[in-house]
């Protein structure tokens, strides 16, 4: 099956926003082994929109469109693929009753929204669960179109939700995926871990490098639900036994909802000490929602003053230096101290752009106190930018915490 | 003039990485007044990517292509903008020997990069500053076609410095532009403000929504640089004067960068309290190189326990509540007596998803204390997630600190 992708929204061609639509379309048609051989951007131009649509109907078996569904006179969607098929848009009495239904609250329907409750003969509507706007799918003569919503909360559910399944008798079966998500291996080392799986057909295998982790996809396809389930929990079951405990959480997780979720289990907190980070490690902790059950608070030592008013002993400081492993640790006892929290993280390190004590750019010392004791890491000494290198410091300590609280590091 | 993209590379239909540089091209051809009216991906494939080109040509007067000018077999820009103009590509000596005196230090050259320094008849040659991959520039039957490579920041370069320029004269002259950026409006209220302005066609003025500013963007085109200039300042005079000190920097400024210049530039320092922002605060301050200069540090008091450990009167917040503007006094007050530091910022809010004491969420009081006394604001009561609510009130907070630095707000 060969598909295209059609955006439409004449504010990608005036660069205001990236068509990042079609790159979730994109991974989600190759995770279903869906060839994808063209995408292109469109303004709000019927006659440019209807041109394209004709080429994509010779070229593509499956043509996804997303935008242009909206009510006003710019939202030429349905209007173009009415000339394409060369059929007449009608309003659909029961579609139009939902529709005002949605406005009841909000006074009534503005007129042109009209628009949104019709359909030609060879379309069928796509319920938008979170939207005005259906979507259309229409079959004809071996091909099919898909019209989407452009706002890209309402396409993923809309896709993930009505179109995949419709798909499903297309492309062999139901599709089911699981995503694993890795911290402390590159992406190279995570697909020299997967090699021999990598090639793999069904269940495919893929790894994404995102800024906080790297996913590691397993697609399967199967007719039956039990099948697919079975093909992704036995490639699960290979994936994490080669990928060990870098395998922090799944879909959703991230390091810092998978210490705050293990702490809050065992009714433990945490507080944090931390330099070079400059108060990201405390951030990224607050990004969980409910954090403020197991964070306490934390310190950004960003002065030395500061960091022995918060008892770190200047000895420690002047013997071996602000960055270096003693003064992580002094930092993570002393948050702990402070706040009598079970958890206490230190972090310091040299963020750049320049040197410090004649450490490196991208050095990182840190250290996490817990009642079984504490355990330490070092940042890699990453070359990075500024952010980059606080970013890394904040996920290793992270990261560090979690295998604390797995017991697959031991503390001292 | 009629532009066109055109993006090569597999990874783009894969889904593994977004086409940004096309956002980044078609918002430079807005600027410089030329038209795009198509935008496509297309794979690591000869035959569509000549069967793209020929459809380009025919359409288009300039044809912009990114990606494919790597040295490996995948990369076939040049062989397919070779096939479609029926010329055939060599080596250009002086190319192969700069292209060679790469490799020097690296060990020889792998002979596949040969083709790097290679040539057609119509084209001629565009320096890469940071790469080993000359662009291409074909100019015939009056058509240009541009080729560039994928990595972004080799394409911006070799686009601002050898492209544009080269565009002028078919742009009607030389391009400069402004870019202002905007705070405490959002973009409907900046460009309601802008509104007479923002019909001109030279200067030009547009705006961009972006997570810690709106952008504010003028371009004036001219034969000679002294008139775009002239044009730029007095498009600029008129914008400031509508936006007043809403505006708080240009090109390359952030909230946190301008108030480091300003407190290092009087020598003063700053030291934060913030619960609701968790650390983002005091992250956002520490992403400024040089912060160490005038950051002392922060608290991140999650805790009314450590609130009150770090000197904020527990009377306070009995009396008033965790969440109201006197315990963000207190707050601001306690870390510059804690620090003994110029300035002191206190933030507390509620980041969500729950109220607390029955404050909504997004609600935010926010108090800076300086040497002049004290000034105060308050969160609007955004309605976002959590991670919106703590950007939001970083921001309000930093502009805050600007706009007493800069006088505009009166301390009591």
């Amino acid at each position: 099956m060969r598909a295209e992708i059609l955006s439409c929204g004449t504010e990608l061609l005036l660069g205001h926003i990236s068509d990042t639509n079609a790159t979730y379309l994109a991974q989600s048609l190759a995770a279903q082994g869906i060839d994808l051989y063209h995408v292109s951007q469109v303004g709000d131009n019927q006659g440019r929109v209807v041109e394209l649509l004709r080429q994509a109907w010779q070229r593509s078996d499956l043509i996804i469109m997303t935008g242009g569904l909206g009510p006003t006179e710019d939202d030429l969607t349905r209007e173009s693929i009415a000339e394409l098929m060369g059929e007449k848009m009608a309003v659909v009495p029961e579609l139009e009753a939902q529709l005002r239904a949605r406005f009841t609250h909000s006074g009534p329907m503005p007129e042109r929204n009209l628009k949104q409750a019709t359909l030609i003969p060879s379309a069928e509507s796509i319920a938008n669960p979170v939207g005005s706007a259906p979507g259309w799918w229409v079959e004809k003569d071996g091909h099919i179109l898909v019209a989407m919503p452009g706002v890209p909360r309402e396409m993923y559910r809309m896709w993930e939700e009505e179109i995949v399944p419709r798909l499903a008798k297309y492309t062999g079966g139901l599709i089911f995926t699981r995503l694993l998500r890795v911290y402390g291996l590159g992406e190279s080392s995570v697909e020299e871990a997967l090699t021999e799986l990598l090639h793999s057909t069904n269940p495919t295998i893929a790894t994404y490098a995102k800024a906080d982790a790297v996913d590691v996809r397993i697609t399967a396809k199967a007719e039956r639900t039990e099948d697919a389930l079975q093909l992704v929990a036995e490639m699960e079951e290979q994936a994490r036994a080669r990928l060990g405990d870098h395998v922090f959480g799944i879909e959703g997780d991230t390091l810092a909802s998978v210490i705050g979720k293990a702490l809050q289990e065992r009714h433990q907190n945490l507080g944090v000490m931390e330099s070079l980070t400059g108060g990201l490690l405390a951030s990224t902790i607050t990004d969980f929602q409910s954090s403020s059950k197991h964070f306490l608070g934390g310190v950004v030592t960003y002065s030395t003053d500061l960091k022995v008013q918060m008892g770190v002993p200047q000895e420690t400081v002047d013997r071996y230096g602000v960055v270096s492993e003693e003064t992580a640790r002094a930092m993570a006892h002393a948050i702990r101290e402070r706040l009598g929290c079970d958890f206490g993280i230190g972090v310091t390190g040299v963020a750049g752009p320049g040197k410090q004590e004649d450490k490196p750019v991208g050095t990182v010392y840190i250290a996490v106190e817990g009642p079984e004791g504490t355990v330490t890491g070092m940042g890699p000494g990453w070359r990075g930018g500024r952010a980059d290198n606080k970013r890394h410091a904040v996920l290793t300590a992270l990261n560090l915490l979690r295998r604390y609280l797995q017991g697959t590091v031991i503390p001292q």
